[in-house]
């Protein structure tokens, strides 16, 4: 089966092993245990980052609160920063911290195509390349 | 498809997560890239590990060259120490370091039972939690 958001998974996982990160996708069936695992994981021997991908055609897109405290959980006991990737149909790779979400009134969390524009780190950004420089 | 010695893995994934190490299979496909995964990755924010699991009933196994350097190669550019984790049936886990295997003729790599309880570190001492001491 694959799994839902895959091939952007497998987009994300070229690119960072392109720009000198090692980076593996979770298995499709969460494998041994019920812990939250991210999508991708990745280092380079200074960075590690547990990255949640998510993929959508519209603006906007829901993610559950569940899905977005397993991130950080795992994170945290792993030691990774933890990044939500969003990929918007036509639009670049954002990286969103878990905090720079939009909570909503039932709880889960939501995130607009301005958000992530504003907040989300570009790829160069999220691996550290190529700072922002304010004059 | 299930992969070869999936079920030590998942084995392996559970204790780490039991010992507070946060653990994650790689994919059965392979996923995204041709590149060299090892089956575990693991890290308790202090230790980031890389280990290629195998499993025998038998009391010595060969590994090919190419499990090994790739192994190698992901830990370096991952930021995580390599080991080869072993199962003999009925032993408790080894880990052991590549360096410390037994290479054979071909370029191959060898693993006995006793070169394992000789070099090879228990999970715990893995783990950092109990280091042996020498008197």
């Amino acid at each position: 089966m694959v799994k839902k958001g895959s091939k952007e998974e497998r987009d994300l996982v070229r690119i960072l092993w392109d720009e000198k990160f090692a980076a593996m996708r979770a298995p499709a069936s969460g494998g041994a245990t019920k812990k939250p695992l991210p999508d991708v994981l990745a280092g380079n021997g200074e960075k590690y980052l547990a990255i949640e991908v998510k993929t959508t055609t519209k603006d906007r897109i829901y993610i559950d609160s569940p899905k977005i405290e397993g991130l950080c959980e795992f994170s945290s006991i792993f030691g990774a920063i933890p990044y939500v990737g969003i990929k918007f149909k036509y639009k670049k790779w954002r990286f969103l911290s878990p905090e720079d979400l939009f909570k909503t009134k039932n709880g889960n969390y939501r995130l607009d195509l301005d958000l992530a524009l504003e907040k989300g780190l570009e790829i160069n950004e999220l691996l550290g390349k190529d700072k922002q420089v304010k004059f």
